[in-house]
């Protein structure tokens, strides 16, 4: 394995959140802890434990501000959730959370049916969350990330205008967003889109940290990785096990898998801190605390290669 | 979409030898003639229907002649199988069949544990092979296939050492190959080995056609796809629903999934002439044959995306 220069890619855990959502079980809050502990200590050291949207529409993350306190006993740790609105952000620095990850639709349809907000109020709230954070002291103010749903498609429109993602990832950075994520939510990304849209956001800003959230609903999942690796992207959402999925699409995958990206990302010489193996123990551990619902992904079945060697940080 | 200059990539579909090669059932004939009309249809013009192996060996491989015969009805179909040596070759071509794709392993043990032969040896086999389709009238002379399988690693040798690869793929070339394949049999492979050691061939053998037959085992089979066609390869290996697997690793899948790489190629703009709707149809004939057996992909199962347009030949 060769080592490449600036070799470090983060790996995020959003399997608590974008999982957890997409499931009937209701995990108890106890084992979600557990699952953060564990997952930190394999390496993984950016983990989104929830989201603060209304208990109502989303009983699976009414305990968020319990995980977040819990999570935040793990030194090293990042710990973020999502927020959709201004609402949600408040309880999230009410809940002193290290990142507020929010997130809006590209799709005027998608977001209406989301948040029940046009695009443009969407981006105006992101100005005020904005705000929000900056009103906090500076040692202990969140983290804001940007974060786009549908851009690389929509369910409800087809095809997203690419010149329009770009517009608002170039709003979200004005704003002061510290991160762009660009989300392929329903999984109609390629590699060849992957390359045109997260460049063009690249050669748009700058030194900005880029991040990737792609599901792997059409199992291009994968592919989408290495292409924004190409363009430097250099954050990566997953779930272990592909946890989630869509409850449209029965039997479709959800967020790409974990361990199957570490696996790629480590193959290829750059470095995640993460253990393999200890990784691999992680999602036996959650598998086994939700039978009823699908794992994917191939490292954990097929096991390491013969030959396998994780990369060593800055080599 | 937007096209790609050049942007013909032939898909190669090779679950009716390396899938059907990998299961205990035994598909009937007649049901294998059915499966390559079918496919044959829906725009895949280039299949491997069986290999000319000892059918004590390989029982499922037994009426590969008659497959053979079958399938050249079908106009404009190229009529491929895998040959391990001299003697399969020469069944071959007893049988008409246009195109030999000749298999070997750059692993020594590999190799031996798959034909008794060294590497050296199967080499020389090669040679053979070519002088014997030499002998043949050139109007219906076939095309021979160099194939290099373990090229990214191999379950008894681990690590495959590059330098290793690119020599066979020189001397088989130099022997008369008309395509070099190389294969990542077991599911080791990233695209950054892909990129360098399918980059290194094409810049040694300048304008020959390469062919990459990647294996899904561990997640990576698109990721590489897209790494190889980043090098010019233009030729890509699948089964439908990737069928196959290893017998030795409990639900690790087999080669990539067909209908996930034609959806992948077509939508970031490359050509395949394949009616990925009529694919998927012929997906379901397959597997409702193969009842006891897993099936894999994506696409299948999520459908299409809202906005899916075939890119045209040439365009």
């Amino acid at each position: 394995m060769e080592a490449i220069a600036g070799n470090r890619i983060s790996v995020r855990e959003v399997g608590l959140r974008d999982g957890l959502q997409s499931i009937a079980t209701i995990m108890p809050s106890a084992v979600k802890l557990d699952w953060c502990g564990r997952e930190f200590a394999a390496g993984v050291s950016d983990i989104e434990v929830g989201s603060f949207v209304p208990p109502k529409l989303l009983p699976q993350m009414a305990d968020t501000a319990e995980i977040v306190a819990g999570a935040r006993k793990l030194p090293g740790l990042t710990v973020s959730v999502l927020v959709p609105n201004l609402k949600g952000a408040e309880r999230a620095v009410a809940a002193n959370a290290m990142k507020l990850n929010y997130a809006m639709s590209v799709s005027e349809g998608h977001n209406w049916s989301n948040v029940r907000r046009t695009v443009a109020d969407s981006v105006a709230d992101f100005g005020q969350i904005v705000a929000l954070c900056r009103q906090i002291d500076r040692s202990e103010r969140p983290v804001v990330s940007g974060g786009l749903a549908t851009s690389f498609g929509c369910t409800i429109e087809g095809e997203v205008d690419e010149s329009r993602v770009l517009r608002l990832a170039v709003e979200l950075a004005e704003l002061g967003a510290q991160e762009i994520v660009l989300a392929d939510t329903v999984g109609y990304g390629n590699p060849a889109a992957v390359r045109r849209l997260f460049g063009a956001v690249r050669r748009e800003l700058g030194d900005l940290p880029l991040a990737a959230h792609f599901h792997d609903t059409r199992g291009l999942g994968l592919a989408n990785v290495v292409a924004a690796l190409d363009v430097g992207v250099t954050r990566f959402d997953a779930s272990l096990g592909g946890l989630g999925g869509c409850p449209y699409a029965p039997g479709a995958t959800g967020n790409i898998v974990m361990e199957d990206l570490v696996f790629l990302l480590e193959s290829m010489g750059y470095s995640t801190s993460v253990d393999l193996a200890a990784l691999i123990e992680v999602r036996a551990f959650v598998q086994e605390r939700l039978e009823r619902e699908s794992f994917y992904g191939g490292i954990a079945k097929a096991g390491l290669p013969k030959h396998y060697r994780p990369v060593l940080a800055g080599g």
